[in-house]
């Protein structure tokens, strides 16, 4: 039996995995011993039978036309997550030239651009290293290679709190983005994206996926040891049914988008977004003690890095906010501070509730 | 709201994903907003946070206890099921003399093989081709390589209906053992293994997962190319944790070890599922109209492959069955007929049941 008040939740901030809407949790705990009289949990079906294609098939299809996927670019679902992909890419791509460009603006893209030096030569495109990372640079900073097989980027900095405002122009070469941590936030133009790729957990279903969306001119010249689940080639040809998909994940996607889709769709969602970010936003700039971490004009809607004036202090508002039932909001050790992760699922109740408590903590400890 | 009768449910013979326990999914619906006072889904947890940390540290534990697993192996969750480990294999393994050893006993251990032909030389040590896999070569009938790195075979075959009954010699070669489709059925002796995997969809989990038994003196070699999530090193140095684990699978996991427990264990399981499949198999070898596929000696407890006198008969038989509630009975279309998958998960109710229907079945078709 499942009788869980919404008040027995509290708001959590996580980075990810993170919050999920609760009308999907819901739908997911209603259906789970018994999907629409199927007399089978989704976890129970097999990936090949009428009743789970119908939901793959549906997933599929809400996400396509939820995220104005062109024809050009294929669908695909994936195990491992973003990392996997970081593999994936060179493994994939590298072979055209030998030769890869990375922009390294936070950890991620960091570990993406190690990854991709097993497989090729790694030229640092652009790096904002020299201030911890708290700002995007500009276009006219990108040293960009021509004869490049793809350039790589991660487009939000979940631990740094910033966000790429602009498309990188790259001359033809074959742009690939890391949109972990804010896809389907903001509207993507994919004519400009050989491949976006993200990892589900933060604002799309539970972790251990990601989606691929490639260009499929880009498969079929794949270095001859690349794992067979690692071929994008195989995986565009199997309808990344190679081997059993990640079934539940993807299922829970499909709601994930049934609830996106009463939200406005990604137009409504990027509209909510900004009203969310920039309630926080707004306290940090007009707080005595609360500052944000990231340049202005480079942060994020989804990550909102700030401090207090001392780590004694950022300490305590985070005991005291955790009590209060705002929890996971400690920033990471490389940043210090605070984070609050505020992407689609997390309500805007969530946020002013946040903001009220800062206020209220900024007058209770001047 | 969940409010679902047992009797909602069907008998659910798929040959993976399959069924799960009754009351793990109960459990898993009513948790499902708010995991124990919480205030969040397990979907929703940082992985790196203290109540997520707890159910993956007694999960692994579980596991431990339960399957007996000595302290010289360390028990990884990875992504990609058992096909990604297909690859894994041989890219940390295969190193050490270029050569490897593979019985081609059916489906999967020959995508397997062919996917160790990748990475170097492969010797195929016996198959059971030539009989269209009906049964399971003898000790005798295995040529093993001494200068193997690695001897790779599958002890139970889904879509064949064989099981392994012995445990290959292979004269200090390090045994490595795909068990997808009966782990957790009989006790295992590690300490015959270098390796052992399963992908968890079929008696441990839902889909998205396989968990790694591995000799800790086998990591460490992998060919420079391989990726990082697929390195055996990295994965025990980080417990699992090189990126965000697929946590709900775990979760789901934890659950079914607690029923499992709750059936005696391992030893429990296997008297369970002992009668289980020779309610099947004595109906079969006392039939006039249902006959075994598999040869006596190799038959699987966990994949019962059967036919009756004709296709059409095996036609109308699948046919009755899926109107009567026995779902996903009809064969892989290597084998034709019948298959009745009988995982853990399946009550021996189930298999009475459809055992009852077979004999009336019969009896109106003679």
């Amino acid at each position: 039996m499942v009788n869980i008040m919404s008040s027995d939740r509290i708001y959590n901030f996580s980075a990810g995995p993170s919050m999920l809407p609760l009308p999907v949790l819901e739908q997911a705990a209603a259906e789970m011993t018994n999907y629409r009289n199927s007399g089978m949990s989704v976890m129970e079906m097999s990936h090949r039978s009428k009743v789970y294609l119908n939901i793959f098939e549906e997933t599929k299809a809400d996400l396509k036309r939820i995220m104005s996927v062109p024809d050009t670019h294929e669908i695909l679902f994936m195990q491992g997550g973003a990392t996997f992909q970081f593999s994936a890419v060179p493994m994939n791509l590298m072979g055209k030239t030998g030769k890869a460009d990375y922009c390294v603006t936070g950890n991620f893209s960091n570990i993406a651009m190690k990854e991709g030096k097993k497989y090729g030569e790694v030229n640092i495109a652009c790096s904002s290293q020299d201030r911890n990372h708290t700002y995007i640079p500009a276009q006219e900073e990108i040293n960009a290679s021509a004869d490049a097989s793809y350039f790589h980027y991660c487009c939000n900095n979940t631990i740094y709190g910033t966000e790429w405002k602009y498309i990188p122009e790259t001359g033809g070469v074959p742009l690939v983005c890391d949109m972990s941590s804010n896809i389907m936030s903001v509207p993507v133009d994919f004519s400009k994206y050989g491949i976006v790729y993200a990892g589900v957990q933060k604002n799309m279903a539970p972790a251990g996926m990601a989606v691929v969306f490639i260009d499929k001119t880009l498969a079929g010249n794949e270095h001859p040891l690349t794992p067979k689940l690692m071929s994008y080639k195989l995986m565009i040809e199997s309808d990344s049914m190679n081997n059993t998909p990640p079934c539940y994940t993807i299922y829970m996607l499909g709601l994930v988008l049934k609830w996106l889709d009463a939200q406005g769709g990604i137009e409504g969602m990027a509209k909510i977004k900004s009203g969310k970010a920039k309630i926080l936003y707004d306290l940090l700039d007009n707080s005595d003690m609360f500052a944000g971490c990231a340049e202005k004009a480079s942060r994020s809607d989804m990550n909102v890095t700030f401090r207090t004036t001392s780590e004694e202090l950022d300490a305590k508002f985070v005991k005291e906010a955790t009590s209060a039932g705002f929890v996971n909001l400690k920033g990471h050790r490389s940043v210090g501070g605070m984070r609050a992760s505020i992407y689609n699922p997390m309500p805007v109740e969530g946020v002013q509730d946040l903001a009220a408590f800062m206020r209220d903590f900024e007058i209770k400890n001047k």
